[in-house]
């Protein structure tokens, strides 16, 4: 293999072209028969090869900077940078992450996995290089629908005017993650049908040097470009043509499919699709009935339609009734907010991670006009995600805003009903934590009345310890009921809180007669969280309260076990913590 | 005067082209009287008077809606919606907020006060009206420099292609609040200077129809524009050049400084600047000095610069070393944390109604990749301040995400030394709430070592009560102290804790020991703020905790004292709840 060559990029200038593109070749089998064990972004990675080989030839990594956006195509860069075994070696599969990350090479500058923030992190490197007198190349690698950010259109703007070097390449593989939206994105259509000629260029407009390559998948075509353009003085674009998931005929056809793929999904046979509900089935066949009742339903995506289970066809079957936005999360809630205002029924989706990307319209635009919008907020859960993907944020992230009444449903019933009750009501934003995991149905219909908001659920009366158990904690919380009265015969009152955003006052003081520890249970950091409300009550009183969750940290594809022992998330370790304070 | 005859829209539609330009001379005069009485946004609202008149004469509101950005150019606005005794009447000045407010009148859709939300607000009421099968106008008006935000940018990117009628208005004053920045207002400079002729377009490149209009102050020339797309099928651009100030000679020349102005300043004999120091004076003091040794400090703002001190000679004075980047927060984040991890040190300064603009930016392009940036976040308080504007909320914000430290300086010399152990350090993102109000000197120099995180300042050492006085409320902790000896002889504990994002559990266990009350006292929301996290550390305790700060709730122009009063921020009701637990 001539991959065996290839320890650095430098060994990388020492090849032919012809070398080049056989070791593409090799890159190539390489990623897709990694990525079908893993899992992980098939599609990214097999576009971006030759680019990535060609960008590692051409420039002095890693005194010339690249920077990956998003970094879910960052895997050719990882094999020519060092870590190829993690590629070769099937044991070493899981030695590397998924996206750049500086402790494992100094070819990888920033640790990445939101989109839209390479072009503002390359223009901070270009600013510091200019005020140290450098001379190096900083390079932006963008494109597979992160242009649409609102980070990566400001760093833009203001890219342009930098007065010095910095290189931006545009990706252009004629898709998001799913299809790309908005204006945008019909420019980047004319350029590449005018071979990058035609007048009306957007890049252009913000006054960047602009060279376009047609065929992003041509080692040669890509190294004539980076060559013009290396130690160049000023803003430079370049956007190349490439073709998502080349090389693996099924991921070149389906795009959106083999964005991201779980593992063994090439070795699959043709299978009937799945018939067993999830809160994502269960989601899309109520948005489906109400929409064709209600015109003024409108389900709302921002780019990861996938993730919600907002299939083609589901997408297809709504019609006008559903909209995906591209990645731009800011517009998608300032406008929820809006068509909620107006009059029509916005039921928008956004995972946990994301929500992040979109506080001040959170703030400003949804809960200070206290649009009646609803937002389903999917994985936010403790979980073993990379560090860029953590779902245990959006606790403090989403109910320390006013006005907004946030959700915990603890299973289906409840969210079937909390979703229905938010649909319908014109008094709050409300957004709804989906449960994570497997569906649980108690089979009971849910009458609970949600307009009657921060009303706990007593589950089950009890004496000296009551506890609350947050959503996806709900059932931690009757499993520490059960081990609290065969351990310690105490018959521990349960409490199913359902609102995070508010505190049954009423509820929590009747506890004070006959309890001595109150303890919560949440699935989220605990810093700003739900239980320290709960303790802030309690402070003026005798009760004891202790709150469990996780703690403030980035924590990077740690094992779940792992983190429940450090948070004391298991019965037991629950258990031994009420006993101390008995 | 004819704006004796108008009342509401309707009434200017009787008017003739003559009456209108009297009308708005008319408007411009009391609007100067009346800004110049209670302070307020002067330069804009001056240069938006004509195209007001304009698009209340053509199109029909509130049946057509109207979105103005930012909203701080609606002054002419609520002048012909039936607001106009807001400015015939000095009594009533105060009557009507500054910024648009439904709660006012129908013709007010939204309560917005932060830039760069009105496309997407109007995307989202357009696409409302067409689930609904309406017909009205939806128009944004945008401008003074929020085009560049990334809320406006992707909400541009989706309006483009909306399919359906909306008019987005951009309002080109040729600044921000001080100089524009970035590409983009390169490209409307290129358009103003060919009359709206050059291929390079903006606006053309996102798939709008153009239209421009030279003379933004004639009310005919808009009037012809306006009723050219009226009711139009698709979206549709107006870019107009307007006079920022227009009809105020000196606001007209000094754009910047008459952008928003205190009471009274028209009135003011020229005088020699304020040699008061504040802690704006000191804090560019230090950049100066510090920058001239070392070229790697750079003073970084997101389009506020005066809200700083950042004056126009100290933005000359640096140089290279300052760089504003226009209302582009995310990117400010972005860039600082790059600029920091290559070696330069920047200084941010952003005000606290606005760091919650760039949450995400915060979490994963500082903290994650744990850049040791310094951001200095101003006017954060409790205040009397408007809906939009409230600076109570970035500790919840901040300080629940890993790895940043925020620290909460309580006088000059504290935050000095602390702004210069940040700017020193490698190994932390900093945050410092930089004091709200008048400058506090001790005159004893900090000789803290900032390095050792979470190290509480034990400023003397008593029993019973202990008060932990956050920053800005370290002196009212004082004169709780002082009472607390006075009514009830108590001497109580008083700390000053300085680290807002960390816990002195050691110096906390201690006060087990004699003491059984510990109170915090935060100027800001108490909801996942500081005062929680002392009480969750409490909750397996006998200690008692009482948490003093702000509500979860938006105000509005309330006066401070019905706050302190409502949140029990006085240091009689303080002693009295004390009282109420021993």
């Amino acid at each position: 293999m001539i991959l065996d060559k290839v320890d650095t990029p430098t060994d990388l200038k020492k090849l032919t072209i012809s070398e080049m593109e056989t070791l593409a070749n090799e890159m190539r089998e390489l990623i897709i028969k990694k990525v079908n064990t893993t899992g992980g972004h098939m599609g990214p990675n097999l576009g971006i090869v030759e680019a990535t080989i060609a960008l590692h030839y051409v420039f002095n990594s890693p005194e010339d900077k690249i920077v990956f956006d998003v970094s879910h195509q960052c895997y050719p860069h990882k094999m020519l940078t060092g870590r190829k075994e993690g590629f070769t070696n099937p044991e070493l599969y899981n030695k590397y992450t998924g996206y750049t990350a500086p402790e494992e090479s100094a070819h990888d500058i920033f640790k990445v996995g939101h989109t839209s923030t390479s072009v503002s992190l390359a223009v901070g490197l270009a600013k510091a290089r200019d005020l140290k007198g450098g001379k190096e190349n900083i390079i932006a690698l963008i494109g597979d629908g992160s242009l649409s950010g609102g980070e990566a259109l400001e760093g833009l703007d203001n890219a342009a005017v930098l007065g010095s070097n910095i290189i931006i390449l545009v990706n252009d593989n004629d898709m998001s993650i799913a299809e790309n939206h908005g204006g945008l994105y019909k420019n980047l259509q004319d350029l590449k049908e005018s071979d990058g000629k035609c007048d009306c260029n957007f890049f252009k407009t913000l006054g960047f040097d602009y060279y376009y390559v047609g065929e992003g998948n041509n080692i040669e075509k890509l190294i004539e470009t980076f060559k013009k353009v290396k130690d160049t003085n000023h803003p430079v674009i370049i956007h190349m043509h490439t073709l998502k998931g080349k090389g693996l005929p099924i991921a070149e056809e389906n795009k959106e499919a083999f964005h991201w793929i779980l593992p063994g999904t090439l070795d699959k046979k043709d299978e009937a699709p799945s018939t067993t509900e999830d809160y994502c089935s269960i989601t899309t066949d109520y948005i489906l009935k109400k929409a064709e009742k209600d015109q003024s339903i409108i389900a709302i995506s921002p780019a990861t339609p996938g993730a919600y289970g907002f299939t083609p066809e589901f997408r297809q079957k709504l019609g006008r009734q559903y909209l995906d936005v591209g990645i731009a999360e800011e517009h998608a809630i300032a406008a929820a907010s809006a068509m909620a205002k107006y009059g029509a029924k916005p039921i928008l989706a956004i995972l946990s991670s994301f929500v992040q990307r979109t506080y001040d319209q959170l703030s400003q635009d949804l809960c200070l006009n206290n649009s009646p919008a609803t937002i389903l907020v999917h994985w936010g859960a403790i979980s073993n995600a990379d560090a860029t993907h953590l779902g245990s944020f959006d606790i403090p992230l989403i109910s320390n805003i006013p006005n907004i009444i946030y959700l915990a449903p603890t299973c289906k019933e409840e969210y079937l009903k909390m979703l229905d009750w938010s649909v319908e009501q014109n008094d709050y934003p409300v957004a709804i934590r989906v449960p994570f995991g497997n569906l649980i149905s108690t089979g009971e219909e849910d009458l609970t009345d949600y307009s009657k908001i921060n009303k706990f659920k007593m589950v089950e009366k009890g004496s000296e310890v009551a506890i609350l158990g947050l959503g996806n904690f709900f059932h931690l919380g009757k499993q520490v009921k059960e081990a609290l009265k065969k351990d310690l015969n105490i018959n521990a009152t349960l409490i199913n809180p359902k609102f995070i955003t508010g505190i049954d006052e009423e509820m929590l003081d009747e506890l004070k007669a006959n309890h001595k520890v109150v303890i919560t249970l949440e699935d989220g950091i605990l810093n700003g969280g739900f239980g320290e409300k709960i303790a802030r009550f309690y402070g003026n009183s005798d009760m004891k309260v202790l709150n469990f969750g996780g703690y403030k940290e980035f924590t990077d594809r740690t094992p779940l076990e792992v983190l429940y022992q450090r948070y004391h998330l298991t019965t037991e370790l629950i258990v031994q913590d009420i006993k101390n304070v008995l």
